[in-house]
């Protein structure tokens, strides 16, 4: 266990109702991780949903509004599509100087195997207006938000993707994860799972799908889950999309004391949004110098890839500061440093894992 | 004079040190605001530019960069062009309960004529590429900005507007303000007014221009001077940009005693970003009833109008609550409720006078 918080069955409290529960990054040891393991991210309460009286509402430029029962879903083509999600805020925790948010170490990551019909083909049955240019992914989860500007009254959890996007295999409607009913934590009766996002894009307790023609700039896009890129100088606010090439190191984890003079096998995961992860890089000594790492099985879209790396560890006892950084396919490179216009998201410099090699 | 507070000049100090100064509303009886009664907000202290050293700059998707001197931007072939400029906030401090901002009464708004270039004019020396959708207009004054999330470091007072208004005659270059030099609480040496725009858009000390491909999405277009719009009742953040319909009384002034039994000359001012002003009525019983006011001189574009309406005061002594109201030549009308999406801007709604009918 990579720290000292309470468990809520097998993953890591960081608040309760609502519930964000961390999942144990050092338990990384398969691609796929067990539904009970699998990171939790709430804005609200749980919304308590009578799968009989839920309807998908499809809606916004479309020829055919649509309200689908979940019986109508799950009769639908279904895929099976393997995905990595990520929080926006993954490693906040550890910042420093510390910044607002939920501080989670680097455990609010999981992959699943997520099986439901396609957007598309449900987008294909509603019949998309030729003007159309985003789709609006609404929640069922709602509630007050606090932000100076902030929406008058309760705000839906709704984020917006390109249509481009939405008609594409990367963007499935699941109703099974991991080949299990959708748990109610994650989502059910139905999520939105846009492969490669962030995981705010993968919209739990799907109520509504609007198809518009301008694009959306929702609360979650815009006041928060948002970031500033900078045109000529100039900071410009733009929506998290997708995902940052990142890796990190599930064993051994910080504080772990290790045999000297052993072979250790460091191991971890690495995963990038566009492209795949083409190389992984270990440092033994804080980032002065860099190996690589053997990547494990077959290369899957979207979805992380495990990696390990054999460390001869020395043979004098004393603290050791190991790192890691992927580059994927397009080329990215994780930066050494952290950018401030990030604000608090989009974490994914080389951040150093201390250890301790003892007799 | 509409309130007790400090007056520096002929303006009511709101905050000093960076001087945010508003126009006695009141004292409103002809079309041009004189340049010693204009208001003035300020979001950083005054920059102190040395014209020798100063240069408009002009970049980004253009054939041509520009470095433009002073004497070249007064040589060019001005316009002049009447404008009013509303601030954003303006009746802030009218609200109830009272929100965070300027407590602006309904003092910053004012009218002067306008001199300098088109910003078209110099977009056309430049030579705007076929990929460019919007122009960038930066201000000198810059400084730390405090919501969250906030970009790095110090932000530049910045807006954009869409490349088709930057090339209509909607937009000057101002380097004189009402006949005079431009003063430098107004902008010296150089102001880029857009008509009919709110004041936000006018962006003083420009010192440069910044053609750009992608929407631009600045701190003072999201984070700050935005507000929420709905899509299929989902709120959406937009920048604010053209003018509301509106109208104010000048005189009688809240508070004012008038003669009961005589005849008062009610009278005052009210615009619109688009169209014309077509109408403006007058309740002297609190919005019960309506009566047509007169609409004084010309219509101008993008400039308010100024109206009168003659009062038969009641013979009785009390309080009475006029109101006004405008409608544009798009057939909006001032709304009798405040929209809350609209946060602590864009206040137009139909607010009351009350005043004294005394012997």
């Amino acid at each position: 266990m990579s720290d000292g918080q309470e468990r809520n069955s097998d993953l890591i409290t960081r608040t309760e109702n609502p519930d964000n529960l961390e999942s144990p990054f050092d338990a990384v040891d398969r691609f796929l991780t067990p539904n009970s393991r699998f990171f939790v991210r709430s804005h609200y309460l749980t919304p308590q949903i009578e799968v009989a009286d839920w309807r998908l509402l499809v809606e916004g430029s479309v020829d055919r509004p649509l309200a689908l029962g979940y019986d109508e879903i799950v009769s639908m083509a279904p895929t099976t599509l393997p995905a990595t999600l990520e929080c926006a805020g993954n490693s906040r925790g550890l910042l420093k100087p510390p910044v607002k948010g939920l501080q989670w170490q680097t455990g609010a990551v999981s992959t699943a195997e997520w099986t439901g019909p396609r957007l598309a083909d449900v987008l294909a049955r509603a019949g998309v207006s030729a003007s159309a240019r985003e789709v609006i992914l609404e929640g069922a989860d709602r509630g007050p938000v606090d932000k100076d500007p902030s929406p008058a009254g309760e705000t839906a959890f709704a984020r917006s993707i390109p249509l481009e996007l939405a008609m594409s295999p990367q963007v499935v409607l699941a109703h099974r994860m991991n080949g299990e009913p959708l748990p109610g934590e994650h989502g059910f009766p139905l999520r939105a799972v846009v492969a490669g996002w962030y995981a705010v894009a993968s919209i739990k307790w799907l109520r509504r799908i609007v198809v518009c023609d301008r694009p959306f700039a929702g609360y979650y896009q815009t006041a928060d889950y948002s970031y500033w890129d900078r045109t000529n100088g100039l900071p410009s606010l733009r929506p998290i999309t997708s995902l940052e090439v990142k890796s990190q190191i599930a064993r051994p984890f910080a504080g772990e004391c290790v045999q000297a003079g052993s072979h250790y096998r460091v191991h971890g995961a690495a995963w990038t949004g566009e492209g795949d992860v083409a190389a992984v890089e270990v440092s033994v000594n804080g980032g002065s110098t860099w190996s690589e790492a053997r990547l494990m099985g077959d290369a899957v879209p979207w979805s992380w890839r495990l990696w390990e790396f054999d460390w001869q560890v020395p043979s004098s006892p004393g603290p050791v500061s190991l790192c890691v950084r992927a580059t994927d396919s397009l080329g990215r490179t994780q930066p050494a440093t952290r950018d401030p216009d990030r604000g608090t998201y989009l974490i994914n410099h080389v951040v150093s894992v201390e250890v301790n090699v003892t007799r």
